[in-house]
């Protein structure tokens, strides 16, 4: 089994045919169970099975054995997967100070996951030169053909510009501002490069594997040092059309506010990230309290760090809520690090929530309230959504 | 040439025929040559080639003469439309004093476009029943069968739950709230009923025949006597889990501020209706002034007509900014009456948001940037918007 025949299927897909449609679905969601492709690819019942024999035969799928634990009740289902052997993906975060790649194959497991100190004054043009280095470390621990790779996801901390791949000003990293993440990185890789910032990357982790697997519509909101997050509509993420959307940080709630480092004032982020608890508690406690130290504070009893994540979480909740007028979104995933601190963030995020917006949990019976959950990737899942994003878009690039 | 041959055809959609596929194209967007039919189906040339022969010979489509004035350079492209005779669409909008009626053929030529005073004391339940008189009286002026009709779509004045079909509690027609539009109609009106609010209707008008053709992410604004609009992402409306999405109007800016109609505080459309400018204008003349008349005063030169748009303009523009910063939309399309005043409201409305959104003009290069347009359907758009709903919906419905 080659890589080339994931291409070939793909190409089919063009002209319409079962396979293809199938070999798309089982690429973006993992392994399935014959009645769920269906529902999935909107194919009859006899399409899909005759299509299945088809891709059996030349091994380009796989039958998998049901999963008890996963079943409540009734037979559990056989699931079909795709040949793990019939391609990989490298998924790759770039933060402020290190660097995270993961190795998946196309039936979704993970066969590697390494993280790289870069330092914060790190210099930009040698990024690509160790991410190269780390891939091929990568491949020879594996003892994996090069051949099999698909693409490389790369997930950024700021927008990408949709439209010619490059970073824009307003973001966390401003040395990579006005950088062609692919342009950089494809010449070095040798590899097809797909780039998106880290929050779209991080719904597409929670889509693909996560807290929002089966939603077709969802917000992702993200508070951590800064608020940020991922709109996914009709089952794929809405970049905007230079790449800013899902910039829940930045929406102006006091246009007379403090100035913000994006060069707006009153910007969402001044008052709902971690940034100001952590002052408060570090100027209460005489040294620095980081994120993780200021939550478990406040959930092993500490009420002055209980409430100052309440108060954030309210602050968030408000904001959030402006959202969600706009959008009246079925699911909220809430991920960073404020995710950690369970319900003693969560409640409140969503009591202001549903103070603030339009449709209320009172006006709507249960199944058209706004849910909110914890993203289940908090602490990795831009690099995972990386992968996730080449599953989805391989194929399918200009 | 019955209806019954396009029921079948999006039947065979289900099981990926080119050919449903094609139907289904040309049933959303009107008439299209082979290229764009390739473009927009993402099937090949040569199976577009061999369906539409099919399509063809059983009358299925039919070919138009290329529209000379349409085309600048080059060979104009013949045009393949739905045969106008494989079915009709009623469109209906039912306001707070009255109820507009629209029929189509499948081509998306209106056959029929009327409307009848219903008075603002009108009984919700007699509705149906005028609407069912007002329909068979379209089809036999027209001469048509009601056999052509595949359905009635159904614009209202605030959300509709998609779920269960309801009309919610905060909307701009509360004697309305809680009824089941399609529950209500379907028995009367012996038809598929479709329902939505009209400033999804508006938005599905918008790009269908509109301002928003060929745009696959758009934003839909209106400034009128309320605030609202409807997102579109990835070719579709966005409809929220409740039907709560668009309601750009109820976003609490200001949580302090005064009571909304709908519950809440300090909601957009407190500052940026044409509410606020209308009652200043009408103390300032010592009578009521409508909205026509503030727009054509001010387009006459009077500046302090002018300066109550300008200034309404820039509290939307402050407040869209908002939206702007979650969703960074491609394009704009201003509705609601305030478009009439062209370049007066639009240009304050554009330079408010990019102060105050995130992604700025000066950052990114043209192609990238938010464009801003006045809606094509300023005063009709909700009832050709239904008209849209019932082709893109027919055919779907579970």
């Amino acid at each position: 089994m080659s890589v080339k025949r994931v291409k070939s299927l793909l190409f089919y897909e063009a002209a319409g045919t079962p396979s293809g449609r199938i070999v798309r679905t089982l690429i973006e969601k993992g392994p399935l169970s014959a009645r769920e492709i269906g529902l999935s690819t909107g194919l009859a019942k006899s399409t899909v099975s005759t299509a299945l024999a088809g891709l059996r035969a030349v091994s380009m799928v796989v039958d998998r054995p049901p999963n008890r634990q996963n079943h409540g009740v009734g037979r559990p289902a056989t699931t079909v997967s795709l040949n793990p052997q019939a391609g990989t993906c490298v998924g790759l975060l770039i933060g402020a100070e290190h660097m995270q790649l993961i190795v998946a194959d196309v039936s979704h497991a993970v066969l590697f996951d390494r993280t790289l100190l870069l330092g914060v004054d790190h210099k930009v043009e040698e990024v690509p030169g160790k991410a190269a280095v780390m891939l091929a470390q990568a491949y020879a621990e594996l003892s994996l053909s090069r051949d099999t790779l698909l693409g490389v996801g790369i997930a950024v901390g700021g927008p990408v510009n949709p439209m010619d791949g490059r970073m824009l000003r307003p973001g966390g990293m401003p040395n990579w501002a006005g950088v062609d993440i692919r342009a950089m990185f494809e010449p070095v890789l040798q590899q097809a490069v797909f780039a998106d910032n880290e929050s779209n990357c991080s719904a597409i982790a929670e889509m693909t594997w996560g807290a929002a697997v089966g939603y077709e519509d969802f917000v992702f909101f993200t508070v951590d040092l800064g608020v940020g997050g991922a709109i996914v509509a009709h089952g794929r993420v809405v970049t905007g059309i230079a790449g800013g959307a899902g910039e829940f940080g930045h929406i102006s709630i006091d246009p007379e506010g403090e100035l913000c480092r994006c060069g707006n004032r009153g910007c969402l982020e001044l008052q709902a990230s971690l940034r100001k608890p952590l002052e408060l508690a570090s100027r209460r406690f005489g040294r620095a309290v980081g994120s993780e130290e200021l939550i478990e504070l406040a959930l092993g009893g500490d009420v002055g760090c209980q409430r100052l994540l309440t108060d954030t979480a309210e602050a968030a909740g408000r904001g959030l809520a402006m959202v969600g007028s706009a959008i009246n979104p079925g699911l909220v995933v809430l991920g960073g690090r404020a995710a950690l601190a369970g319900e003693l963030f969560m409640a409140p995020l969503e009591a202001a929530y549903d103070h603030h917006t339009l449709v209320k949990r009172s006006d709507v019976a249960p199944e058209a309230q706004t849910r909110f959950v914890a993203s289940r990737y908090t602490r990795n899942s831009a690099c995972m959504g990386a992968v996730g994003m080449v599953l989805r878009h391989y194929g399918r690039r200009a």
